[in-house]
């Protein structure tokens, strides 16, 4: 199969900044051999607040300039752009194959759980769309789904303040309503439904306890893009390490020191590209 | 003077959401007569965490959109955007007056301290260009100018957390290095150097102390707009109330919901005018 030995095409991936480094970070572990192109729009960032037409527009703009350099699939890695503009983007690029991050969150939101009781954590944007409701019903349809914006857990994931006394202060104020109470009414999973939320695990685990299943997207989608790759035909086999390329609209300093935390590994301001969109 | 009884043309003000609304309700109260056109960015902010030059370039097509308006001055109502723009600003827009936001605060800054110990805090732009730093030792070149860049707390205005245990908490956690130590060396001022800060000052009153003497620019710069437009003869007179047109780049529901607080009184979507730069 000459074909999928040469298949060095990159993955493209965007993300309205770097939150989506940690989808990025799942994909490389499960996908060694592959390339990937990462572009995050750090120049209109945060998506989470701002209304659908303008995050559809700037997902357009993000997306074609990732098919312009010859990308054999797109990864939207972000929770608001997939709620917002998936669908969208999976027409208008047709045949390039397009994955978002809620169908796969949502899954295995669903497989994880035994009584149908999901909490999501999300920003205002993919709560108002009620993307991972519509998702987990389409699942399981006498699922009860929550849905809550949390725009703190953003701030506090990019000030670095993932653990401690104020992150768990934060975590308690929004997830208090959905703790306490009857016991038979509580959540049995919180859904981490923005790419922010998985660096801030260990502060919600701290707050829901140990029972509460957590759910983030970034795992689950890395496996759902190498299927996809793989009954594509699509699939770069070999031994060499893929490649990696950093674009943001703005900001390489600041993409390099919050970033790095996201992908967890140490970048430099030389590591990323500055791209006009 | 017949000019100055006509001089009805609307006093422009723009900021990169809805923080600037401190500085507007600011004016209204001190310039009860003018009309005003409020532009908030909410597409693109916020800018604080921005590149100078995405910050000059939004700054730009806001400023030309509101002098499309025929205002008779513009005001920079973003202390971010006043940091990086202003000078630009004042050059492209010749004749137009073009006022910001960190000069005044700079000056009632170094008004009121006796020490010249000073405690600035604001965004990480605002921040890295020394915008107060340099403005206060402009006045005061023996002053000692500590900058913090607060990004948590432009979070916790936005969300209305603006009192508490989690807002008490996050403040002190910034202000605490500059605090605890010799008395001698501890600051005099706290300078608010983002328009979000204001509606944060009981919890950072609680933590500082009431000592500490609290700067805000939207009152020092209402008072620095009025004297300008008396001396420039461009003050409306008169007695009929001043008009106020709100405009937004994105999200009517959002800038109402949000606005309110800033402005200090309640806000429809219906009164916000989204428009294209």
């Amino acid at each position: 199969m000459i074909g999928n030995l040469t298949n060095t095409r990159p993955i493209g991936i965007f993300d309205s900044g770097v939150g989506g480094l940690t989808v990025l970070k799942a994909l490389r572990e499960r996908l060694p051999f592959e390339n990937f192109v990462y572009l995050g729009d750090t120049a209109r960032l945060p998506y989470g607040t701002k209304s659908a037409r303008s995050i559809l527009r700037y997902a357009r703009q993000a997306a074609r300039h990732l098919q312009q350099r010859d990308i054999k699939l797109l990864v939207i890695a972000c929770n608001t752009a997939s709620a917002v503009a998936l669908e969208e983007l999976q027409q208008e690029l047709q045949p390039l194959p397009v994955m978002g991050v809620v169908q796969p969150g949502a899954s295995a939101a669903v497989a994880a759980c035994r009584t149908g009781r999901h909490l999501v954590l999300a920003t205002e944007a993919t709560v108002s769309l009620h993307a991972y409701g519509n998702a987990i019903r389409a699942l399981d349809r006498s699922a009860s789904v929550e849905e809550l914006p949390c725009e703190m857990l953003v701030a506090l994931a990019e000030e670095g303040w993932t653990t401690g006394v104020i992150a768990e202060a934060i975590v308690r104020q929004y997830l208090q309503p959905f703790l306490s109470g009857d016991e038979s009414l509580r959540a049995e999973t919180i859904i981490l439904g923005c790419t922010h939320f998985p660096i801030l695990r260990d502060a919600i685990r701290v707050v829901a306890g140990n029972e509460m299943l957590i759910v983030d997207s970034a795992r689950t989608t890395a496996a759902a893009v190498k299927e996809l790759l793989r009954s594509a035909g699509l699939l770069r086999e070999g031994s060499d390490a893929g490649s990696l390329t950093l674009l943001a609209t703005d900001g390489a300093r600041r993409f390099a020191r919050v970033g790095g935390t996201f992908l967890g590994s140490d970048l430099s301001p030389d590591d990323v590209r500055v791209v006009d969109l």
